[in-house]
């Protein structure tokens, strides 16, 4: 079998015919100790850290392509939450032994995610072991633009883009414990994540605070909350469910919606006074879809619905 | 059990009476969805990511307070290696199940390096699985300081520091297969390596090419080698061994020091013009400790020995 050095060589140092995308402050890549980059000196670094494990993030019978596309989907999600763009990541990768097909399918998936968002590969590390992906992304941004969980401000109003629950749907399906029909867009959700780059090159012009949805909705709903020391009333017939949603019992489609996680959809608000442009402007942006589901109230703590229900918080916790 | 934030919170969002010693350029660290960095203009950025998988990069009984030491040493000598100065890390770490006296453990002993080496800790991840920890290091260096591999020329000097073969021999007395006298101390620099951040702070003055020997000399000396497109002859004489390896038969000895890998000492090379200020320069800051042990040859390929052995790398290969 090859040597480490081998396998990074072979699979992970991809060859581009022009210059890659990220290459502008990259002085040195895959090769040495460590990779050099020259950080443009208005703009500041963000640094994101995810792990993937084989079984918990994804199940077992995930095909490499997606494994390789997901574990770089959810730290792009971090940092569209964040407000940065992508620009460089390292992959510390952990496998049982070496399958040539396998590491194929997986740097085939992660480098065709990497160049769609424009973010490169500079280092890392292939370890022998029960199989695992963590990744460091790097991302920059104008301070300006920054959107921190802790920015939340009284009256403003609640954004979710796109669709809540389908990822989770997706779990159910390959479950076979799904209520309704099975729909391969869900499955698709849940396998090939969209980061939401795009949306948070506009939404970081108007947001107070963001993040983006692993947990579920009402979990990270309320690290916002807690982070910014203020509550939320919740719409609960705004909440935007995909197809496979609408046409189950509208109980349990919520639960999927607002408890769900994986949907790496950005969460955020945007001041009162600036609802009206806002929506404006993602109305000219065509295919950024981003709902509007309740406001922030300082008067109360926690979740409640204008239904009355008081939400706990309940998404996905690995050491539940 | 509590959450993953809480976890997080608990055991890593470590509290200072005074200001942490990275906290110059740290804008915002742990409780978002990414860490933001303000990277000083005159300085470039160094990132590396070391992985230790359980039974592989250390025995499955290595007390944790060592396994924290140890995950952040690996890669702190990357730092040294590149040139660079420690600034921020993140980590990624994976558990089987929650266990308070591990944590509180695997945290004290990283954190006790980490201050130590004027390191902070930024952010991560942790989850549920195989006992493993990634972490990413990032370093400044003024881009004069680089130490690549691939800079190394004919007729320079070959170092490295202090001794070699102790990690190797104490995993061998752990085992107890060794041949000779136990000794603490090899099983301390298996379990606490050392690495050479203040030796680095002075070789970056004078040396050519540099990396940390991880693999094994042989092995990481041929990196050396065949990034810099040249050959070596070393003089098996003057290989630096502890004491341990002193007194066992000196073959034995050799293969400990030449292919036993988990050193972490430099192994660099310095210009034949600069060897007499550079080993001055050694001598005047007390333990630091650099060995010559033989020259870059351009005209031969490999590497040979003065005793005129052809010297194989057979460094330590997780895939093989």
């Amino acid at each position: 079998m090859s040597s480490e050095f081998d396998l990074i060589q072979t699979y992970f140092n991809w060859h581009y015919p022009e210059k890659p995308p990220a290459s502008f402050g990259l002085i040195k890549g895959i090769g040495d100790d460590g990779a050099v980059l020259q950080i443009p000196s208005k703009q500041q670094l963000i640094v994101t850290t995810d792990t993937l494990i084989s079984g918990v993030h994804f199940p077992e019978q995930t095909p490499p392509h997606a494994i390789g596309h997901k574990s770089l989907a959810v730290n792009l999600s971090d940092l569209a939450a964040m407000g940065a763009d992508p620009a460089w990541f390292t992959l510390a990768l952990t496998l049982p032994h070496q399958d040539k097909q396998w590491l194929s399918d997986f740097s085939a998936g992660l480098k065709a995610l990497a160049d769609k968002a424009g973010i490169q590969l500079i280092g890392g590390d292939t370890t022998k072991g029960s199989l695992s992906i963590s990744i460091t992304a790097m991302g920059l941004a104008e301070s300006k633009d920054l959107m921190m969980r802790s920015s939340a401000k009284d009256k403003d109003v609640i954004y979710v883009t796109h669709t809540l629950g389908g990822a989770a749907a997706g779990l159910a399906m390959l479950q076979q414990r799904f209520e309704g029909e099975d729909d391969h867009s869900c499955i698709e959700q849940l396998n090939y994540p969209v980061s939401r780059n795009d949306e948070s090159q506009l939404i970081r012009r108007y947001a107070n605070a963001c993040l983006d949805i692993s947990d579920g909705f009402l979990a990270d709903l309320n690290h916002i909350l807690q982070s910014s020391k203020v509550g939320a009333v919740i719409d609960l017939d705004t909440i935007p469910l995909p197809k496979a949603l609408q046409d189950i019992d509208q109980q349990k489609a919520l639960e999927y919606a607002l408890t769900g996680g994986d949907d790496y959809e950005l969460l955020f608000t945007v001041a009162q006074e600036n609802q009206h442009v806002f929506e404006q402007d993602v109305q000219q942006e065509k295919g950024l879809g981003c709902i509007a589901v309740g406001v922030i109230d300082s008067a109360i703590k926690g979740i409640v619905s204008i239904q009355k229900e008081v939400l706990t918080p309940k998404g996905y916790n690995h050491f539940r």
